[in-house]
């Protein structure tokens, strides 16, 4: 299933992408797409129901970050081989973990907002992992079970804040607007491999990302498999799992946001996200 | 008013502890202690209930922590003059921010987990600072306007996860049952100076910690307002502000916890917390 949430913020309802492309509700068949539905049982049912049978939308709704209630925004840094040697960064020998702020949650066609003086704001397109069960001390054979699907996630950095103000990263991660996230939720019995899908950015039309996920240093059950043993991952939590070469970051001369930057980003299967970006609205 | 949250662990119910010292139930008034009760203005409404009315609870529940649905469990590292100087560590030139998992919530006298195999989980007595409303670009000089009051937080902290396997210290911070918060949400308005509260801990009934509010680096009105640049604070946020000098890290020989071990801390006015280290039950 190709799930989302579509309408105002802070007002979306559980909807679904069918199989010839339409949007359809599910507002008749669950209150919101959140921990409640991600379990393998709750995903077993929902996948049972007729979609010839859902309402259709009407319009062009916006959509919202498919999973309500995310309690934990976890990233992973530096997990793409072909990233490391852009940046000239050593390969980590184990999963690098940060955290995102949730409320730099957003849409996934919401603008990303340049905080104010920000010189450094950079792009990143990742694979999101979505956690459908509570996963503590998990093997990476059984990891896979916890998920309940993927994403896109635009892991948007200020890189001034998160190397140049001390040594943690949370810091240029976490602003407002710092994490699109969707159209859809996938769930995983529609991927075929996980680790081996297209990823790309386009700024302004022109491709600055292109990878693919069989380059991930760790794979999506090694890094499950491995948070599970700091943290207990919870059904809504959202894994952002590294970006590709490309970013703003690594490129000679720097190209970092702009105000009217427009991008667009995507990942195979996982479908699209288009962000124009803004000056941050004066507090 | 001290607010409080008791009741087994995910059935808390809302209460208050009088001016006698006694526990009172707010459940006929308030469903719980969560953002919607944490405004000026609905603190101010829930001020003018005679406590006098509500009903005593009978026995010695267990307490949870004091505020429901914290999105954001901020650390602020390294903000005692004295902690520097104990581990040799610079004094930063701006707050140096991390986050804690919420799902590493726990009531103030649950259980500290040690992770299997942990040899280095760590005590950190500190003040916790519980917002109250929507905080963003605020200034110094207002920033305690958005603060609901305060709580004792016990930012336990695995050097090895937090030190040994990479950059970020994430990881060590936000392991399950490593972030007991309360007794009480202490409303504001009964703290003088927040600048002046005595921290205290105890490991096996001998001190370890021994601090002041007043040696931290950066006030909670400055802490507050520096975050606030970085990501909008929002009501039933939490922001740990750092530890007094006595950690296990910072002694000659280093000390860190082990089975059996019991934890006393609290904070002059904000309560006490108790916790017996318990090995992690098996995966």
């Amino acid at each position: 299933m190709r799930l989302v949430r579509y309408g105002r913020p802070g007002k979306e309802k559980p909807g679904l992408f069918d199989e010839e492309g339409r949007l359809r509700s599910l507002a008749g068949v669950i209150d919101d797409i959140d921990a409640s539905v991600l379990s393998e049982k709750a995903l077993r049912k929902l996948a049972r129901v007729d979609w010839k049978t859902l309402p259709l939308v009407r319009g062009n709704p916006r959509f919202g970050v498919p999973v309500k209630g995310v309690g934990k925004f976890i990233g992973i840094g530096m997990n793409y081989s072909d990233h490391a040697a852009e940046v000239g960064a050593p390969i980590p020998p184990e999963p690098i973990l940060f955290m995102k702020a949730t409320s730099s949650l957003s849409g996934p066609d919401d603008p990303v907002q340049l905080p104010p003086g920000s010189k450094k704001t950079d792009w990143e397109v990742e694979l999101g992992v979505v956690i459908g069960e509570r996963a503590r001390y998990v093997s990476e054979a059984d990891a896979l079970k916890y998920v309940a699907g993927y994403c896109v996630v635009n892991d948007v950095s200020e890189r001034a804040y998160q190397f140049e103000l001390g040594s943690q990263w949370d810091k240029g991660k976490g602003c407002d607007t710092f994490g699109p996230v969707g159209p859809f939720l996938v769930t995983k019995d529609e991927i075929f491999d996980v680790q081996d899908l297209d990823l790309y950015l386009e700024l302004n039309g022109k491709r600055m990302q292109t990878g693919n996920t069989s380059n991930m240093i760790f794979t999506v059950a090694q890094i499950v498999s491995y948070l599970s043993r700091f943290m207990t991952l919870e059904p809504g939590d959202i894994i952002s799992t590294g970006t590709p070469p490309g970013v703003g970051f690594g490129r000679t001369p720097q190209r970092f946001l702009k105000k009217g930057d427009q991008l667009r980003l995507g990942i195979a299967g996982l479908g699209e996200q288009q962000q124009e970006v803004l000056a941050f609205p004066k507090p």
